[in-house]
């Protein structure tokens, strides 16, 4: 194997397959990078137990001399390359199982891995598949992904699931004490379609896809997704299991509706959680709606000390005074995500969830369960 | 007690206040605040086990209702400050031991500490003190600390040693393995003094120093440092003890003489060090000057790989081939502090200290301690 490439072509591929390299693992293959040097491509494939990716690379500024595949240390692979100088450099397999790195005055080699420990990976597009503009799809993932359990105890709702009814696609992800739901219309008629897409794989693929207004195409089986942008092949494991049924969790009947600015309001909790008994995230905060139409935000903390904020509605007020507590964190989450600079909070009862809505966030739907306070 | 302040001021002064503040102390009071409000200004006061902060502020937005101090506590009051809406603040002690602040749409209380657990702490002038330019001393604390020692088991090693000789001050750093001195000429004769100031206690003043032609004064007794400039008073507790001897550790004469460019010289040694047995910041690299007066700079790590680079030297060398090994840690951070960029590194053996100068830094010099190898 011998081949030359610009080094900053190289770097920025590397980066990308980063996302899906081991650091520890069962299996030490996987902390190594594949490089397949073929007649007039490369490429790089990682995986580790959630995610693959293979990159393919044609570039003008890539030569090669022979043709090989190796598996790299990937650490020390991509520390090598982002600290290199010069433009270019040269990949080759050389004596004693090592490869050699040579870049303007630097000349490196490095014991190569055992590539027949590396697993056999599948990349092969689906029977299914649907289409998404990439910066929708961006969109979705961000609005989505957040809301996801970090706790293994409930395996399913680690995920994100995504269902297509038409050309309707929901993606929906709840941890059981907050719920987000986005709703987009594809630009065709797909066949139904309900899997369920592991959070943190959505997490790292959001990193690597670009901002523009290409497409992704999202090839899938029962348990596997594969994405498709550009020379990118990103894919997934899906979580198997059916995900809980979560339409019924949503109110249908509003008796209270308050408008706000969303940053006074963000700023207000966050002043809010600042004191407050338990410690960062679990941070319970009180809302309460006066007689006269302003919104207290309080926290109160007997070591430490209380936080009293008041809140100006924008608009006029629906419904009666209310006084409800809930975890500062899951209110803060779910607005950061909102692009609408004024928000409505919708209620039902003190103790009922409610939900977060904004004009510029159609089909948008955050909802947050209270907590009870005595 | 009861003032308004202007919010940005206020929040200043805190961040500078903060670098003294304990976090975790045998004495909790010293995680409080002290605030003294008098008839036209204010001040505040932290402190820890190594330094103690006093900053007097007089300030145009001061207007005070109600004087007298108080303890708070300070953690909580800098992250108030710091999220605080609107242009100014209110601060009063109202019933129960609170302190209430307000400010915007905000009503914030705090329980108090008791302000009598709070330590006497003296700021006064010392009968010696010398003036140096602040811009000077950020230099001279740059150039020197980073090189005392992190290690506890020899306290006196842990301090920078201000040694002052007529108009000549010099300041010396050592953790045993590497050396850093720098002499500064001040505008005054004074008389001699030998003092070492933990370098914990420096990193934190250079923060909180300015980058402007003013004057620092130093005060000095046998047991504390007092540094004022402008508003503020540092004060840093001294080390104990008689420091090291340094100057026989400087060897005079140097056959070899080599110079090069800053630059090249640390990306090639960084890129050596990431192939290295030992990880991290004790990677050991090995520089060889060839018979064709190429600079070598190599790393071997058997179960990793191995590092070649070549270096050009800037200009003629003088002296014959040598081959030294080092860890790279202690040359990088030495390269670092120097303006200059182009550096001459003088050895005067395989198993000598070596010294590192550079054309615009006058009147430094890094000396480094190599390592024995097989």
């Amino acid at each position: 194997m011998n081949f030359q490439i610009n080094k900053d072509i190289l770097l920025s591929n590397l980066i990308v397959a980063h996302k899906a390299l081991s650091n520890k693992t069962p299996n030490p293959a996987l902390q190594g990078i594949k490089l397949d040097v073929l007649s007039d491509h490369l490429i790089i494939t990682t995986s580790n137990s959630d995610i693959a990716i293979k990159l393919v690379i044609k570039d003008t500024s890539l030569v090669i001399k022979k043709q090989g595949s190796v598996l790299i240390p990937g650490k020390y692979f991509i520390e090598i390359i982002r600290k290199l100088d010069g433009l270019k450099v040269v990949i080759s397999s050389v004596v004693d199982n090592m490869i050699r790195i040579e870049a303007d005055r630097s000349d490196i080699t490095l014991n190569m891995m055992d590539i027949d420990d590396y697993p056999e990976l599948e990349f092969s597009e689906k029977i299914k598949s649907i289409k998404i503009n990439v910066r929708t799809l961006k969109t979705i993932i961000r609005q989505t992904a957040f809301a996801t359990s970090s706790i293994e105890n409930r395996p399913i709702l680690t995920g994100v699931n995504f269902k297509i009814d038409g050309n309707k696609l929901t993606a929906i992800a709840t941890d059981s004490y907050r719920l987000s739901q986005k709703q987009i219309e594809l630009s065709e008629v797909y066949e139904p379609l309900n899997i369920i897409i592991p959070g943190r794989s959505l997490d790292e693929l959001i990193k690597v896809l670009e901002n523009n207004n290409e497409m992704v195409e999202l090839h899938f089986d029962q348990s596997k997704i594969l994405f498709k942008y550009r020379s990118l092949l990103f894919q997934s494991r899906l979580l198997e299991g059916n995900y809980p049924e979560t339409s019924k969790l949503v109110p249908t009947e509003f008796p209270i509706i308050i408008k706000f600015n969303k940053e006074n309001l963000s700023t207000a909790i966050e002043r809010a959680s600042l004191l407050s008994s338990r410690d960062g995230n679990n941070a319970i905060v009180k809302l309460q709606l006066r007689q006269d139409n302003i919104v207290e935000i309080t926290s109160n903390s007997p070591e430490i000390g209380k936080v009293l904020e008041e809140v100006y509605p924008v608009d006029e007020i629906i419904g009666a005074p209310i006084k409800i507590a809930f975890s500062s964190k899951y209110i803060l989450d779910a607005l950061k995500i909102f692009n609408s600079s004024e928000i409505t909070i919708n209620f039902t009862g003190e103790i009922r969830p409610f939900i977060i809505k904004g004009d510029y966030d159609e089909n948008m739907l955050q909802l947050i369960l209270p907590v009870r306070t005595e």
